[in-house]
């Protein structure tokens, strides 16, 4: 299978990295909307323009679309969609209907395949999720994030006057996971589940207290939580604070019709976000390659997907020894 | 979806339970090789005679086989799929090969969906180790079962001599699933990764310290592990340890090609295994149901079912509110 990466941020590298270990797949290369001469490649991968792209399909089973969700894969995956079998891993979940109907439309004329909306939330917690669901319907299923770092909350810090750069760490409460471990169905409000602490560091001459004070009253991302600020040198940010770890834990706790009580956890720790993310994406789009060989076509979801499509390994072997 | 139980042990009355729960399926009855005059059904189902079974087959859509893996699917299974679409537990890993060949040479010949080897291992954990390990193929997956009754161990202590009755309690070693989740990827002996505690109610006059012995030096069963005996009254025996709570960790470790480390968890903590394996088989019954709607054939594992038609709500829902 040929792959081509469209898009070459933290997401973009990691697919590469997972590309480079997959047996049956061979990167084709990496396609840009900046200046190929600007992009280099980490494993050494051709750069290309985007407006090089429709001339080189023959060459490219699936591409993998590492865009962001906020503006970009709303419209590149239906677009991609037209002309290939197409990965994304569109995250904003209000919106993933809108996006389902937009891509699967596009992915029809075409009779391509388009996965969309594989990562690890949405994508495998979203498994996890069905999965548990299904098997305990009287039940009740809780995400928890992190402890890891989130982009948008430590981009809404970065945006603040006098902060020079910044890191926050979304932090599940260890007390609410415990409760639900019990089998308790408790309700929660947001805050009852996550907290928020933040590593800032600031220009010369800014005011740290009036900094604290806009992030912790900052509307929907802060002031709903117990957020913590340390304020650290921009060496010290950078040092400690450079990764990006992340993952978290669904749990369903549920009752069979007897009254007896069951808990299903599922827990990642991700000590590279986008890594494992890119991972996921090189596995979905082996399967959206496969569907597309049987003749399949239109827009697919983790939900829709036979397990078994996304891995290297012969059926029988996996018959005989994951069963 | 009109489904019939057959068998109607610790599983049936499992499976039964989960169907009084599902909101799109209708149990039928109860189909015994016993006298079903003998046989009273939890939730007053009607119980029938395995002989009317054929008879009854336009008011079926799917057979849920409670029997036991040893000796009894390896020929019920192929012999139901001549007839209809079913569903079973088979458990026997090393076995699962010829299970799957026997039962879709049926299957395929009658036209019918046969899911096989659904429970939670075979069955939610190999999902967990086909997933982990098609994301991270540079990994390992390690199981861990209990803390958990094993019928089969309490089984060989039952049939010591001067034993009343017994139970056995498959426990994880705490170390070592650590050990485990720090991303090590060690190699385990058996007895490295679980101990084996019994209890133990014994006649009157028999000798407790032989007993002992001959527990803990049985082979394959005891030999090679940790194993503790206590001895308690069948009263206690029955008062404490009479349910069969059971559940179990999957961890798989792996590396993503830059070198990240990443560990994905799945646990289950079960008040009663076959209330859960009951759920299990229920709901991959109605994806049975669905396959065959679809005019699809032959023998199905978890690994070949798109998750979705495990589910009673509409995908629109699903999509929505679970991706």
């Amino acid at each position: 299978m040929k792959i081509a990466i469209v898009g070459y941020g933290n997401l973009g590298r990691g697919v590469e990295a997972a590309l480079s270990a997959a047996p049956d797949m061979q990167a084709v290369g990496i396609f840009t909307r900046r200046d190929p001469a600007s992009v280099q490649s980490v494993m050494g991968l051709p750069v290309y323009s985007m407006n090089d792209l429709d001339s080189m399909a023959d060459d490219i089973d699936v591409v993998i679309n590492c865009g962001g969700s906020a503006t970009d894969l709303p419209t590149s995956t239906p677009a991609l969609a037209e002309k290939f079998h197409v990965v994304d891993s569109f995250d904003t979940h209000a919106k993933i209907l809108t996006h389902r109907a937009k891509v699967d439309a596009a992915a029809r004329k075409s009779g391509k395949v388009a996965v969309i909306s594989v990562g690890w939330d949405p994508g495998m917690f979203s498994l996890t999720r069905l999965y548990a669901g299904s098997v305990l319907p009287d039940g009740k299923s809780y995400t928890f994030w992190g402890t890891g770092v989130s982009q948008g909350h430590s981009d809404a810090i970065r945006r603040i006057e006098g902060v020079a750069d910044a890191r926050q760490y979304t932090v599940p409460i260890e007390a609410a996971m415990e409760k639900v471990k019990s089998g308790e169905m408790p309700t929660f409000a947001a805050a009852d589940m996550h907290e928020r602490v933040c590593y800032v560091a600031i220009k010369e001459g800014a005011d740290a207290a009036e900094i604290e004070q806009k992030i912790v009253t900052m509307p929907d991302y802060f002031a709903p939580y117990k957020t913590t600020v340390h304020f650290v040198s921009l060496e010290e940010l950078h040092r400690e604070h450079g990764g990006l770890p992340h993952g978290g834990t669904v749990i369903h706790a549920g009752k069979a019709a007897t009254g007896s009580a069951h808990t299903i956890e599922y827990k990642l720790n991700l000590e590279s976000n986008p890594d494992f993310t890119g991972s996921i994406l090189v596995a979905f789009a082996r399967a959206a390659y496969r569907m597309g060989q049987k003749g399949e076509t239109g827009c697919k979801t983790a939900f829709d997907i036979p397990p078994i499509l996304l891995s290297p390994e012969k059926p029988e072997e996996l018959y005989a020894h994951l069963l």
